[in-house]
């Protein structure tokens, strides 16, 4: 398959396309990114690398880091994580707080905030230092040491996170934090500001298609077991509201986040990421569902 | 791949084993069902079957018959289907009607029950005889003409069904039901009688893994972009509020059914059929999930 | 007080002023009646009666009636009502199904529609001709014998109530319906379409400020008890989910119709009927309640 | 009426008989109060006082401390006050957060605690320090000095108060806190926290059935409008989901708090409190609406 012949045609085919969806701007580091910025970069599992646009330049993932933190507390707590948080879609908004309140405090799945939230807390009590243990887990399987977090990023998602702080207080009152408020959310706050390019994306997310493992090194991160388990939840719950629609116009496991970038997997093929800024109503990137769909049916790659 | 060797290693792994879960029994004809039945069938896409157990014994398909309903309402009405049903998780039970009210009447997707009622009353608004008509198409896709509905059960349905009277009626306030609500539950009520085999639904949910097509035959019942919608609509929203851990443990897209019937499909290899009548406390058959978790293991074969 | 200068006094401070709201208009019956129809109808527990504008006019009662069927279940089952029908607020629109999901089919209260139906089933169980017995029992408070339903607007009703329908067949899956769904709806439709003036409002209501009694007679239709219940749900549900509202402006406890009928009660002084078609946006009478308001600031009679 | 002599009653009536209900104890200085408190206090409005049993030991007043704070609001800032907060039954318990989200922000009523969270913001943005003049009030409409704080106690529900720290962050998400969410709360555990007997709120709570007057005093605390609507608030909201049973038992406007304290109102007769901390499920002392159904029951004063 010749990748980059296909990276190329769906580059064509939305250069100079008008951007359809609005910049996320709740936070002012986020809504002064241009919207005009697009990027892709396809890693096979054969270690090779495509690519166009946009894809060396970093943004804030935001969301996408929850993989991150979830395979990160898979891999140190196990199975034990799952008496914490569930693995079934939600079926409501991101943000929701109702459905806690009839779930005893137990998040419907760990991509959802609370869920999310859930997983920093697992973290916070593991790791004396999360957020170095964090950057450790991404520069080890990346083998790429400059990632990092962005400081002003994290301080502005905290002054306006009224509504994470609502959720770790609630999770709190029901018994599913362990630790000090501030410290799970100052940790969670940084995990959302990781600034990494399309490439380094695609090359973290490798390990979800090549069954644990880094390409080229017998180091299993996580197993395959917990590799299925995670790519089943992308499958199900890595897109909010629209996960069913993404299931179907791509037909790959994936997450996206609010600064416009998703990543995609497809199992013992390749891992891929591509960011357009603007996000559909479903706060999705618009042209970076186009883009994944576009490929999936170039390729005839889809897991469906 | 030795599947024969495969699914004799699951059913001697569950022999003797005591069954947990409980036998559906809201009407007579469900609970007086023996709970040691246990068969399973797999065909694949070379035509070759392989079975154990009770496998050629009929059973009541009740919800995997919302799959050959929402193929059949693809196949007649195409993309218009979308506009009266959605295609996300509702992270639901099965036959609530709260989400509806927000909804303003549209479910969230044909396999929950309001969304296959909607998708029943698409096949009566189109067919002069739907009922007839789904039988066609079962026909066909089977070269098996002796499928057919269980009168017994289709009318111990209806002195029951009060919360699907409900639920037309309720669809019908926000003007998602076209038809007569009796109309539309005759029809609703005879497709969950359907009786067939293990052996008879694999035969039939091959196109699911064949793109459409029947084994051996050109005729396109579907097409492919039909067919992915439908697995992924499967993998999403196939059972419950179990769907997640389905796509976790089992991995493949599927359905499962109230008399203790579960179909999975693996895209490209197989349609596989298991019956065990008594269910977990999601209501979906205890060992017929088991059997698919151990397929799977055993094969390798999931899709993520 | 000299009631008639006050309500003289209201009449000329609305007289010629535009009217807010929309008439009720779901079916044609009540979308035809003029908005400009307004009346008003005091009768006191001395047997004086005052009025002003189209208060012998008849309208649609609606709503109002389940004060009178509640009135007749209490009398005929006593406190075993209460099994089957809760005293609480809401605090949802009167029309919603949710609710009940997490209630197990017990309504909330008496006033919604649901618990309406509830109460409809303990008069249909009851007696054999319950829209009879209905009748009777108004005719006996009134001592009019001409009050009747009005079969055009029953059959309306039936015409376009699949909410109605829906609501009943969800109760009957919760147990919570003993008859026939036909029968229930039937006998429910006939108590809303109910036409009445606010003059044999005001005088069918007088026994819920007399104690039970009808003014000049011994013969105790309730109990002191039963009345103070009724009036006690009146304050707190009697105006679907503007019931705080009309307890701070008027203050008394009422029920409203939205054939744009309200009818309050002061206890031990007075019954009250007003008629004013245009609904406000949560489906009381625009004119109605102004009107009270109006009543209880210039005698300064309200409870609180 | 001789209301000492059925003070007398009420209390021998219930004299000896075990308790049932259970004592708060989500903060130990609730836990360790003894079960068998108990006491009445009748303050009417010709200025006597009638009593039994511990009705001069000060408790914890909790959630009774909503209505002078909502007071104090309305007689500060005025009808403004309704643009951020409702006035309706909410229908849910009183520390539910669903309602929130499909409300945007605004508390159906100050009573639950969403409610009067916004309100003790309304006090903090008004007042240089709120908790100074909210005892200020209190020493003004009681004539005594010496009701105050609870500092211990206050600190108890801070360090437990995850659910209201989770409230204020999510009001403040919806712009519905003006104030720094530490000082809010601050304010409010500290108004929860307030220490008064039985006779010292009866004496409080006469401004409510006295027009908005002391007795004796010509100064107006409150217009003859504000208290109308205060008292409506309390009849249709001052019992979380127990309002319409309250409403009914009792049949007079009150505020119960989780220290086993219920205040209540006869507008132009008296105010009443009575204290007996063991708790009924909905979280209201259990023989405070006992002994508050016999006092209506005795004198025959309800208001419906």
């Amino acid at each position: 398959m010749d990748y980059q012949k296909i990276l190329n045609q769906v580059s064509q085919e939305f250069a100079g396309k008008p951007r359809s969806g609005k910049v996320a701007s709740y936070i002012p580091e986020l809504a002064k990114v241009s919207s005009q910025k697009y990027g892709m970069h396809l890693h096979d599992v054969n270690d090779n690398n495509y690519c166009f646009g946009d894809s060396n330049e970093r943004f804030s993932i935001q969301s996408i880091s929850k993989v991150f933190t979830l395979a990160l507390a898979m891999k140190v707590v196990g199975d034990q994580l799952w008496n914490r948080v569930g693995v079934e879609p939600s079926g409501d908004p991101f943000n929701s707080l109702s459905q806690l309140e009839n779930d005893s405090g137990i998040p419907r799945n760990p991509f959802i905030n609370a869920g999310a939230l859930v997983v920093a807390d697992v973290l916070v009590s593991y790791f004396s230092n999360p957020k170095a243990a964090l950057l450790t887990f991404l520069h080890e399987i990346t083998g790429n040491t400059s990632i990092d977090y962005d400081p002003v990023v994290a301080a502005s998602e905290k002054s306006e996170g009224y509504r994470n702080f609502a959720m770790v207080n609630y999770l709190k009152s029901f018994g599913n934090i362990e630790n000090n408020v501030e410290e799970v959310l100052d940790f969670y706050f940084h995990q959302c500001s990781l600034s990494m390019s399309c490439r380094e994306l695609a090359n973290a997310f490798i390990i979800f298609a090549n069954n644990g493992r880094v390409i080229g090194s017998e180091r299993e991160f996580l197993t395959g077991r917990q590799v299925k388990r995670i790519n089943a939840l992308m499958q199900t719950c890595g897109f909010y509201d629209e996960a069913g629609e993404f299931s179907f116009e791509v037909g790959l496991p994936g997450k996206s986040g609010v600064g416009g970038g998703i990543v995609a997997v497809h199992p013992d093929r390749f891992a891929v990421a591509v960011w357009s800024p603007p996000l559909n109503p479903k706060g999705n990137s618009a042209l970076g569902m186009a883009s994944l769909e576009r490929l999936t049916t170039l390729t005839g790659f889809s897991i469906f």
